[in-house]
């Protein structure tokens, strides 16, 4: 089945274009399957999103070994890719400067650190606090900019938390201004355990606005928990925010957050965007074959109901 | 986890309340289920249903048992509920004169008729034209209004067809427009394979508007199939329309129709809506706890996202 071309009315719904996608699926996707993907098989990951038309695409993350062992073979995958791993549009993950050593050494040019709006996931996730995370970065971002690389910063728990419940929104857009006191270039928002909904997104981006964070410089990052992911991310795009993580195949999740299941499917928001007339550049079916793929070397079936509909047997 | 209790914003949205949910699991899901359900469980569904707040619940069909085995028990379901069956909140399918016969008989009060807005599904499904639909469907909208009762009509179909691909918003208005002549109190509008996006949306709305079908006689039924359905239910309410399908659990689909699968889960929109401070009157525990019992009965794992992330082992 093909999506109606329908004649969108932008000015109806408010959601106009461009909107850049920020494809977390081989990174964020990958680090939370059980099942331990060789190296090459995420390299052909990142090329077939590279093909599909994915501009900006996070490749992997130079995290310690001992956390996330699915990461460990971080260094093999970007040699694999060769140019194709490198540029300001396949960041990687550099939790802190050993990460960040190793990254810089293969010549990677735009890196992501990754925060927590509260203290409790602070604890869970880095064993730190909300202060010491941001001691650990602080070098990371200094050095990563003195080497000239671009900087994503993600806020993790924005819209709750599933050990303190509540986060209050003025909380979020303070440890938000932290990082964007560091120097990142992009701040991607994330509701870690999929409990917002679009009213909390509106107030979360005004709790931004106020601490002098414009939507120019924020992400948005969503997940599906509760069926909300995408509806959340048209919101923010309807309020101005231009750039929205997602992951294909709705790959992904947390493995330290309880019910914090998939990422928002890259298919599923490239099919409302192509329906809103919104450019993606993303070739649809060529996604939908990838995701297949991918779901095959999982051995399960894919989280997005558009490559469910869409790879079913005609 | 329980959702955040941040105040809401409708002003900033554009959505506000109140909305009347239009409960279809019962018919609708079940009509599509392969498993036979038995009577009792039917009318226990219903049951649970009322009792977790649901106000409207479209309890079963009068269609001719040779087309839906599903439902060759409507007689006994409405037999089994006694007054809790029964009244303007509990609409039947009365797909022509027969089956309104027969639910007149048990004192139903509230029916609906479902048509389709292109040729080949009124084939498929009703082996008529669109045409003949409409002359089907004459004489029991009327003899239902003689006899007081109130009448929903379905419209499917409304933004694509499997067979015929693009369905023009012009000609859902004008095939709404012969339903509304006809006399129906509700039209519900049908993306019964699920392809719409936002945009769309608000294009039928508006083909309906041209019409004199104003937001104030129109509901919307969307299902998941791309996993709009919420994004584009949260779209018609900014655009005014109060009376949304959903399906608890997200049970239900269309076997007739390729690749049409689940109904908008009533759980994702409760979540969603009561994030927006929009009043359903739906005890959402008890809403999933039906739902994780339903899907009990059938062997298998609900559809609906806030029930697999809620009924899940703490």
């Amino acid at each position: 089945m093909r999506r109606p071309q329908v004649e969108p009315p932008p000015s109806a719904t408010g959601l106009a274009g461009p909107v850049r996608i920020y494809e977390v699926g081989a990174r964020d996707g990958l680090q939370n399957e059980q099942t331990l993907v060789p190296a090459e098989t995420k390299a052909e990951l990142v090329r077939r999103l590279v093909d599909a038309g994915l501009e900006t695409i996070e490749v992997t993350s130079f995290v310690s070994p001992r956390w996330v062992p699915q990461l460990a073979d971080a260094e093999e995958v970007i040699t694999l890719l060769g140019p194709l791993g490198l540029g300001h549009q396949r960041p990687v993950l550099t939790p802190n400067e050993r990460g960040l050593d190793r990254a810089l050494a293969l010549g990677v040019s735009s890196v992501a650190i990754f925060g927590s709006a509260t203290e409790t996931f602070a604890q869970k996730n880095l064993a730190s606090t909300v202060d010491g995370q941001m001691a650990m970065f602080e070098p990371v971002v200094r050095r990563a900019k003195d080497a000239g690389a671009w900087v994503r910063g993600y806020l993790s728990m924005c819209f709750g938390d599933p050990w303190e419940g509540e986060v209050p929104v003025e909380r979020v857009a303070s440890v938000a201004r932290r990082l964007v006191d560091l120097g990142v270039d992009e701040l991607s928002i994330g509701d870690t355990i999929g409990v917002g909904t679009p009213g909390h997104v509106v107030r979360v981006l005004e709790a931004l606005h106020d601490k002098g964070i414009g939507v120019e410089t924020v992400a948005v990052h969503f997940h599906d928990t509760y069926g909300q992911a995408l509806a959340n991310s048209l919101e923010a795009i309807r309020h101005g925010v231009r750039v929205v993580d997602s992951s294909a195949g709705g790959l992904g999740g947390c493995p330290y957050a309880r019910s914090a299941t998939g990422n928002l499917a890259t298919e599923d928001l490239v099919w409302a965007l192509e329906g809103l007339g919104i450019e993606t550049g993303v070739d649809l079916s060529k996604l939908v074959a990838t995701s297949a793929w991918m779901a095959e070397q999982l051995g399960r079936t894919s989280a997005s109901r558009v490559v469910r509909a869409l790879s079913q047997p005609e």
